[in-house]
């Protein structure tokens, strides 16, 4: 019976990863995780392999809100084989892919109103040509948003972090710093806490680069040249921005009160304590995407596929997190 | 009364800063925090300022285990004035300085079994022609040590770091790196955990310097070029050395459990972690040295000095586990 219910759509990422797992039991637990109906996209035989709820196959999104008491709602993706948990294939990765696609079309279209993907994996996907260093970029270019416009955040019970740069190796990272980029990350990530968080005038930790953010210079200038600089101008917009912080010492839980998230000048600094702090609930949400996209922040895990040992949280947390922003999106829109 | 124990040899730092206070502290909940007999080191007018206890001036070690009981012992060095808490002086410094001197010399005489060092503030004894970078090397000095032959540790109730490099600009840390250097600070971390904690045969993860452990050489090529030649030295000696690790996934409840210390190839990589999980009560210890130095993991804090708001657990942590350590290496010797 079709109504106005708008789903969330979930890609299961690789067929032989944990994707399905994860998403099998998410519609398990989903009134203990307090989850929203959702639709599983993907090869509804990679379910089956290891998992034993049942299926509620639609071909219509409007199908889910009552299919979902029912059993776990897919709209299928027929892969050319059927992948064995943990052994990944050429087949498996066009299967991924064309699930990303019609999650993303369909939040695009507003049939859905947000993406969760599953996790990919990216060595596969190389090999079938795609041409993007992640689903980030490839969500990104569905929308006609530019790579450089969007930003990562992770998002865990009491902490949520922004990275400038990701992945460069160590030794590259100053000198990918500029003022501009150092502000457009954090202007992305202060509309991201208002639009996705709901959060009407956010407060944003930049943190320095350098020990002891630099002490004055002493232990490296690039807090001085590039990071104060972008402060101010984000100050001048009338952000509520503080730092550039002393990376080790903003993030306990006395600090963490103080800011709604932070603004990490690379991959680790940003990684490190929102993995040490949640890393079974971590999630990553792309932020200045005109739809909502969200993903659990874990891999394809092809060593524990099939085998009943992938922890659900965090997808259940990215699944949360996606209905939570759509709600806040929508009540923004109003 | 003089008899055979020898305790604790605890210098107050900056007169001006918070350690007087978090000493005194300490004494007051000695049995809650179990702690063992220790004497105080410096100026009593610093300690008298801001804590209300009693005081038992002592002129030997060895009156020390009698008179714990009945106040805080204290071994008096006299300034040639009396600081006012938040009010660093150049007098204060000169006592500070004395303090850590004779904190040092008893321990390395065998009057005292540890030495605990309280905060210091560098940018005073930097004004008074203090040549080293900090204490760390000072006490080294003093020991006969070469500093480049002692490292620091840093431990909290789960997790113990080790970091190669310290203070230095974070552009300038994968040209610091090095095998042979990386190997000895591994080595230094293997020797001291079984000197200090007593471990056997312990466990060390050592961090990748990239992020994803530099993925096989696509996100930097240190992993490969300087790390694994170094992790691969320690396991012929017959260590058990694991590692390069992402840095981002080894410091979750599940990884620390499977390593007695972290190796890390920077300073916030080390104390990011360190302080996310234990703010409170993180410890700074010495390794390579011939005496058992520890430290709180914290500064001067002369913003809130004399407020009563120190928190005195890093402090009673650094005694603790000074004592602690005295104890194994006391085990060890026989």
């Amino acid at each position: 019976m079709a109504n106005s219910y708008r789903p969330l759509a979930v890609s299961l990422g690789d067929p032989a990863g944990i994707g399905p797992e994860v998403v099998g039991k998410c519609w398990d637990h989903r009134d203990r995780f307090g989850l929203p109906p959702f639709v599983a996209i993907g090869d509804p035989r990679s379910l089956a392999a290891v998992w034993d709820g049942p299926l509620a196959t639609v071909d219509d999104p409007r199908e889910v809100d009552s299919a979902f008491d029912v059993g776990l709602p897919i709209l299928s993706i027929a892969s050319v084989e059927a992948d064995l948990p943990g052994h990944p294939t050429v087949a498996g990765a066009h299967c991924s892919l064309d699930a990303l696609e019609l999650a993303v079309g369909l939040a695009r279209s507003g049939s859905a109103s947000a993406v969760v993907t599953g996790p990919v994996s990216k060595q596969q996907l190389y090999g079938i040509g795609f041409s993007h260093p992640g689903q980030t970029e490839f969500v990104a270019e569905r929308c006609g948003v530019s790579p450089g416009n969007v930003a990562m955040m992770l998002a865990g019970p009491t902490l949520r972090t922004v990275p400038v740069t990701t992945h460069l190796p160590l030794g590259h990272v100053a000198a990918a710093l500029s003022p501009s980029l150092i502000e457009a990350r954090g202007r992305a990530a202060l509309r991201g806490l208002q639009r996705n968080f709901g959060i009407s005038d956010p407060r944003l930790a930049v943190a320095g680069l350098n020990p002891h953010a630099g002490e004055g210079g002493a232990l490296g200038r690039e807090e001085i040249e590039l990071i104060i600089p972008a402060i101010e101008a984000l100050r001048t917009e009338g952000w509520r921005v503080t730092g550039p912080h002393p990376a080790d010492t903003m993030f306990h839980a006395g600090a963490r009160a103080q800011y709604d998230a932070a603004l990490c000048m690379y991959h680790d600094q940003a990684l490190i304590p929102l993995k040490a702090l949640h890393f079974e609930e971590g999630v990553n949400i792309t932020l200045g995407l005109p739809i909502v996209r969200t993903a659990p922040d874990h891999g394809t895990a092809f060593d524990i596929a099939g085998q009943d040992l992938a922890d659900p949280r965090a997808m259940a947390a990215a699944i949360r997190l996606a209905a939570e922003s759509a709600l806040h999106r929508a009540t923004l829109s109003v």
